[in-house]
C-alpha cells in the first residue's frame, strides 16, 4: 500500500477499505506518512467526501488510537455531546436526570474555549469539587450513584489532536465527515453504549443552517449505527443563549433552578429532550420516554442525583440545598433597552464574547478564569420592554465592564412588532 | 495575508491575486511556508482549477525563484521544448536548422531519465564535445554561430523543483495548470523571447488524449501571452517512436542523416512543422515559413551549423563529416516478424525501456549510461513484412540483451490488415 495512491484514490472519487483507513491513521500517528500527505488527502476528502462506511472506519481508527474506555462493569452506559453553544448549561440538568432515571453517566468532559463554556469549569464554580477521580474510583461512583463526570484525563483519541490540527491550518475545517468523525472518535473511545448528541445550528453554533446540522447529525449516527452504537441527534437553535444565564456560576444556579422546577422553560424542554433521545434509544416505550424525565424533575430526584454526585467528587452539598451561598460577582451593571418594542435578537455569540472580556472565558489553553461573573438576561426572546427599562444585567469584578456592556448592547435588537416565536428544537435524527 | 485563507479561497473557487501567488511561492520556497499547506492548496488547485492570469502568476513566480538567464545582448533568440518521447532527436536536427535560418538558440538542456532521452546525452556521443560554457563564450558562440546548447548549469527556478517533488507524493501531478506553469517556469528563466512546444500525445507521452494535449498546450501558449513571450505548440503523435533509431549514439546518426536531407520522413516532417512554427512566431510569412526550413536542410546550411557548434564546444567536426567513424555496439540481435502481414503497432513505452535495459537510458539522476547501444527498427507502422523477416535490429554490449529482447518484440505487432496511415501533426496551438 502506496500513501500517493491512497491519495489519488480517494481524490478520484474511490472508496477506502477499512485496510487503507487504517493505514493512513496508524502511520500518521506513529510519524510514518508525513503531515503533507495528510493534508493533500484531506482535501480530497473535502471534494469528494466519504460515505458512511468510509467515516466508521476513520472515526474507529481515530478512537482506536488511545485509550479506550472500559465501562463494560457498567450497565446502560450513556453519554451526551453538544456541538457547543452560548449559555449552554444542559449537561449540569440532563446527566442527574439520566441518573435518576436508572441510566449510568461515567463521562469524560471539557474545559471551555473562545466562546462556548465548558461543564469542568462550570462544576469547579462549587468549592471543594474536584474534576479527578482514580479509575476505580470513578466506576465505583458511577456504579453506585449513576453519575460520575471527569477532566479530560485519559488519552482518547490522539489521532483527533493531531488531525484537528492540521484541518485548522490547511483549510479542511469544514468537511461533515471529518466533523463527524472527530466529534465520534472521543465519543467511542469514551466508552458508553448509548450517545445522545445536541446539534446546535445558527450563528452562535458551528453549523450555521439546518441543513447542515441535519447533514452532520445524520453522519454521527449512522458512525453510531456501524460501529454498534445507540446514537441520537437532537437539533437544536443556538441563534440566542440557552436559558437566561452564562457565566460559570450563574449556569450553576440556573440547572439548580430547572433541577428545582424552576428554571427557563428553553433549558427545560431541551432537557426534557435529550432525556426522552436517550430513553427511546435504551428501549423505553414513547410514553414512558415523555413522562419519566418529567417526574424526575418533579420529585426531586434528579436534585438528589446532583447533590449526592456533587458530594462524591469532593463538592460542598450545602450549595446545592441553598443556592445562595454561591459567590456571583457583586459589582453589577445594567443595559437598558433603548425603544419601547419587543425583544427580536439576542446574537449568542456576541454574549459569549462579552463573558470573554469580562474574564468568564479563556482564549487559549490552561488560562485561568473567574466563576463569579457572566451575564444575565432579564428579557429573553419575544418580551416586551419599555424604553429604558433593564433588559440584561452584567455581573463583573472591574475587568472588561465596558467592552463587555458594549457587546452586549450590539446583542440585543428591540423591533417595534412581536416576532414570530423561535422553535428551541429544530428535529430528531434516529 | 495568511495561508489558510488562501487555501480556502482557492478551495471555495476564488481566483488568487498575483500578490497572494508569490507570497505562497516565496514562503514556499524561503521556507516560511510548511510544505503541508502547499499540498493542500495544490489539491485544492487540483480540483478548482486556475485562470490563464493565475497560471501565469504562477509561473512567474517559479520562474523568479532563481536565476534569470539574460539573453539581451542577443538577437531573435529561440527555445524549443519537448514534453518528451522515445527517439526523440528533434532537438539536434531543428536547432541547427533555426540557426542556418538566421535565428538566435542560446539554450539549456536536459539529460535523459525514465524511458525518454535528453539532447546532452545524445551530444556526448561526438568525441570531445562538452555541455559546459562558460557565461562570456555561451553569449558570444550563440551570437557568433546563431546555437549554443549547454547542460542545466543554473539554478533554474527552483521553486519548480520543490513543487514537483510535492506533487508526486502528493497525488497532484495531473493537474493542467500545475503542468504548464512547470514546464514555462523553465523556459521563461532561460530568457528566450520565442519558445516552440512540441507536446507529445499518445501511450509514449505524458498527455495520453489528444484533448488533454491541446488543453496543456492552450495553457502553455496562453502563460507565453501573458508574459510577454512567442510561444507557439505542436501538438505530434507519440504512439510510435519517432524515426527508426533509439539510443544516444543512432539518434546522433539520424540526426545527421536528416540534415543531409536522407533521415526517416516523420523526423524531417516534425522539424519542418517546428521550423515553421518558430518562423511564424518570429513575424515571418507563410510562405517564407514553408519554404526557408526546406532549404537549409537543402543547401547543406543546416549541416553547416551542427558541424561549427559541435567543433566550437570542443566536438572533433570529422565525425559529422564522416558518421561511420561514431562507434556503434558492434553485437546485434534482430527481432524477427513472427507473421506476415503489415506492422500495425510499435509500443513507445516499451521501445524507450529497452533502451533502458541495454545500459542507454538511466533510472535514476546522476547514473552513467552507454552511448552506444540502442535499438533500430527496420520496419516503420504500416509497412509490409514477411514472417521471419527481420523488424528490429537490438545492439547490446551484452547486457540486458534478453529482456531488450522480449520488450521489443511485445512493442512491435502484426496485422492481416494494412493500418490506416497515422498522423504525425495533430494539430497547432498559437
Amino acid at each position: 500500500m502506496r500513501i500517493p495512491d491512497l491519495i489519488q484514490k480517494k481524490r478520484d472519487g474511490g472508496q477506502h477499505t477499512e485496510a487503507e483507513i487504517r493505514f493512513l491513521i496508524e502511520g500518521y500517528v506513529n510519524g510514518q506518512v508525513p503531515d503533507y500527505q495528510v493534508a493533500a488527502w484531506l482535501m480530497a476528502v473535502f471534494f469528494q467526501g466519504m460515505t458512511p462506511e468510509e467515516t466508521t472506519y476513520l472515526t474507529l481508527a481515530m478512537a482506536e488510537s488511545g485509550d479506550l474506555l472500559d465501562l463494560s462493569s457498567l450497565s446502560h452506559t450513556v453519554d451526551k455531546h453538544s456541538t457547543g453553544g452560548v449559555g449552554d448549561k444542559t449537561s449540569l440538568v440532563l446527566t442527574p436526570m439520566l441518573a435518576a432515571l436508572g441510566l449510568t453517566v461515567a463521562k469524560m468532559s471539557g474545559r471551555g474555549l473562545a466562546h462556548t463554556g465548558g461543564t469542568i469549569d462550570k462544576l469547579e464554580s462549587i468549592p471543594g469539587w474536584s474534576p479527578v477521580l482514580e479509575d476505580e474510583a470513578f466506576l465505583k461512583q458511577a456504579r453506585e450513584i449513576g453519575l460520575a463526570l471527569v477532566g479530560q484525563s485519559k488519552n482518547l483519541a490522539p489521532a483527533d489532536g493531531l488531525l484537528y490540527a492540521l484541518r485548522d491550518v490547511t483549510g479542511t475545517v469544514e468537511c461533515v465527515p471529518l466533523i463527524a468523525s472527530s466529534i465520534m472518535s472521543k465519543k467511542l473511545a469514551a466508552g458508553a453504549k448509548t450517545i445522545v448528541l445536541d446539534v446546535k445550528v445558527g450563528s452562535g453554533a458551528f453549523m450555521k443552517t439546518l441543513q447542515d446540522g441535519q447533514i452532520l447529525a445524520e453522519a454521527m449516527v449512522n458512525i453510531g449505527k456501524l460501529s454498534g452504537r445507540n446514537v441520537r441527534a437532537v437539533l437544536t437553535d443556538m441563534e440566542t443563549p440557552l436559558g437566561r444565564m452564562t457565566g460559570n456560576t450563574l449556569e450553576v444556579l440556573e440547572a439548580i433552578q430547572t433541577l428545582r422546577g424552576e428554571g427557563p422553560e428553553d433549558l427545560r424542554e431541551l432537557c426534557l429532550s435529550l432525556a426522552k433521545e436517550t430513553l427511546l434509544a435504551e428501549g423505553f416505550s414513547e410514553e414512558e420516554a415523555d413522562r419519566r424525565p418529567r417526574e424526575v424533575l418533579q420529585d426531586g430526584s434528579a436534585l438528589a442525583k446532583l447533590r449526592a454526585f456533587v458530594a462524591s467528587q469532593g463538592g460542598d452539598p450545602s450549595y446545592i440545598d441553598d443556592p445562595s451561598l454561591f459567590f456571583v460577582a457583586p459589582e453589577t451593571v445594567e443595559v437598558q433597552a433603548h425603544a419601547s418594542g419587543f425583544v427580536s435578537h439576542i446574537e449568542a455569540l456576541k454574549i459569549g464574547q462579552a463573558l470573554l472580556v469580562l474574564g468568564g472565558g479563556r482564549e487559549t489553553k490552561g488560562e485561568a478564569i473567574d466563576h463569579s461573573v457572566g451575564i444575565e438576561l432579564l428579557k429573553k426572546l419575544g418580551e416586551k420592554v419599555q424604553a429604558g427599562e433593564p433588559i440584561a444585567r452584567i455581573y463583573h469584578q472591574n475587568k472588561g465592564k465596558d467592552a463587555a456592556l458594549k457587546l452586549v448592547e450590539e446583542a440585543l435588537k428591540i423591533e417595534g412588532k412581536q416576532p414570530a416565536e423561535a422553535e428551541l428544537i429544530l428535529g430528531h435524527i434516529a
